[in-house]
């Protein structure tokens, strides 16, 4: 983030930051109380609301010499709303708290809440941010708090798929992973480390794999499509489908069998069947639905749920390692 | 925080990490799906919810000399519960997003996950942590996000304050303040950095203010009872009497007057009248009551609203900066 010769947060007072940000961030169409007073209140109209929480740190989540600041708010946004997709809700508002270094420019605090208004526009018109906090760190860091409606619909969990199902995905897998791969290979220094110009050269001959990593597009509104449809498990394909089918199989008390050449289907152009099975921050959602359902929005079908227990591709048992750990891999970087 | 042969968090797993503090935190009696899923769903009975966030980044908000991971747990939740007791609502539920070095002893974070429980067992008996995020970072790093439940009333805003309104604070005034600086001027080395010996001492001679800087008890409860009782505007006093009675003076189109005789006895032992109205990090509450109103539960009478704008002490204009802004005032230290 640059700050040739711009106000920094440590030139402007608390007020002034926000003032200066408010008027970007997406508006929500829940609110009652609004930012500005100690709390703000939203409508839950059905008597209940959804609520998840993700942080993303400068090192182990992002590196500057990728992301831009619009980016970072983009993602910030995409990947909360995607957790309150995957209980089949609506999302209807977010807080954010950021800290940021004495040093940032106001105008990269602006470009943040430009991403979070595009994000929340494109993936879930309405949802918009409520309230929120300003901190100084080292470490530029996001803590997002996302909120959904049911809309008198039973939440979907990880625990109900059943034998019989059909286990399907929305979003292409391993595009994420893809990029992520591209980036750590092409857009580092000769040290390894990442590198501004060289990234320049990379998003430019891989934009799709390198878009799907640094400003995700997860499939908002297939989620409270897949929960009317009668989806019996859903959840956010955050750490690998491998990874994330275990813990559907383990809650739910079953055996999750998937069908190579329908991941292949399934997979983004391009990326291998490993790839497609263990790479994290697709963002799409994995889901489980009755035999005979009519598959809704872009979910596509990749295998089928069996009795037993833990992941099998085509019938055998499948248990590498896959998805992503901060405190396993997390080598203090911070370009 | 000490991490003499303990296991750390970068030798665990996030999910065993989890594992470790989740049967520590204190439970929701709002949960319908409680922590596990991709999101936790609460309860809104009367069909609202109150939601505020707040961020406690090691360094400008906290020292590790002086604060234990007990106490910071016990802050981290007291603050946000004052926020969501200033709307007038109830605290129902928080999720907690931690980043930590990954140099971390678990047995840290079960310390924190401790202070969490003891702070909404002592403050807001059924209040419970829904859910949360863990990440590494190098600043230790807390992101609580707190809901409350309106119960049926209207929020209390703080623009509702009217002419002729009684002005009245529930907890003592200035000795958080006092505790800040007893511990920059004493609980430091020969190099003004904050340490944990002389800490002791300190702590042991000045109990209370120490106490209430590092383990604030915000008077949670009388935020409803203030509601109740018909207050007209209210909000947490935690940048300082002076900077927030002049917020609700603005909100409200009013002028407030304070009276210093009712200041001195709404002050903390020994607390002198200017680090009352300029103390930060009371967690107090203020209010507006309407004229004839019988203070509920530890409101006492400062001061009164007038026709008018700006905040008055003893009829004269009081305009001394007051309060604490991170972005002025940090001075990058992280002892």
């Amino acid at each position: 983030m640059g700050n040739s010769g711009s106000t920094t947060i440590q030139d402007a007072s608390e007020r002034e930051a926000l003032r200066r940000i408010f008027p970007r961030l997406p508006q929500s169409r829940a609110t009652i109380v609004g930012p500005g007073d100690d709390a703000a209140v939203l409508a839950a109209p059905d008597g209940r609301y959804v609520v998840t929480t993700d942080m993303m740190v400068h090192g182990p989540d992002f590196r500057l010499a990728w992301s831009s600041p619009f980016d970072l708010g983009w993602k910030a946004a995409a990947t909360n709303l995607s957790d309150v997709a995957a209980m089949g809700a609506v999302p209807t508002a977010l807080v954010v708290a950021i800290a940021a270094p004495p040093t940032t420019p106001l105008t990269d605090l602006e470009a943040i809440a430009d991403g979070f208004r595009a994000a929340c526009d494109a993936l879930a018109p309405g949802c918009g941010v409520v309230g929120g906090d300003l901190s100084v760190s080292a470490a530029l860091t996001f803590a997002v708090t996302a909120f959904g409606d049911l809309e008198g619909r039973a939440p979907v969990l990880r625990s109900g798929a059943r034998p019989g199902d059909v286990v399907a995905v929305s979003g292409r897998l391993g595009a994420a992973a893809a990029g992520l791969r591209l980036l750590f290979a092409e857009a580092v220094d000769a040290s390894g480390e990442p590198d501004a110009s060289r990234f320049a050269a990379v998003a430019a001959a891989h934009p799709a794999e390198v878009a799907a990593q640094l400003r995700p597009e997860p499939p908002v509104a297939d989620g409270p499509l897949a929960a009317a449809a009668g989806a019996t498990a859903m959840l956010d394909l955050s750490d690998g489908l491998a990874l994330d089918a275990r813990r559907v199989a383990e809650a739910s008390g079953v055996a999750i069998d998937l069908d190579p050449s329908l991941l292949h289907a399934a997979a983004a152009p391009g990326v291998d069947l490993r790839t497609a099975l263990t790479g994290g921050e697709d963002h799409g959602l994995l889901a489980a639905f009755p035999p005979d359902t009519v598959l809704p929005g872009g979910f596509r079908p990749v295998g089928i749920v069996r009795e037993g227990a833990g992941l099998l591709v085509d019938g055998a048992v499948f248990d590498e390692r896959g998805g992503w750990d901060p405190y396993l891999e997390w080598d203090g970087g911070r370009g």
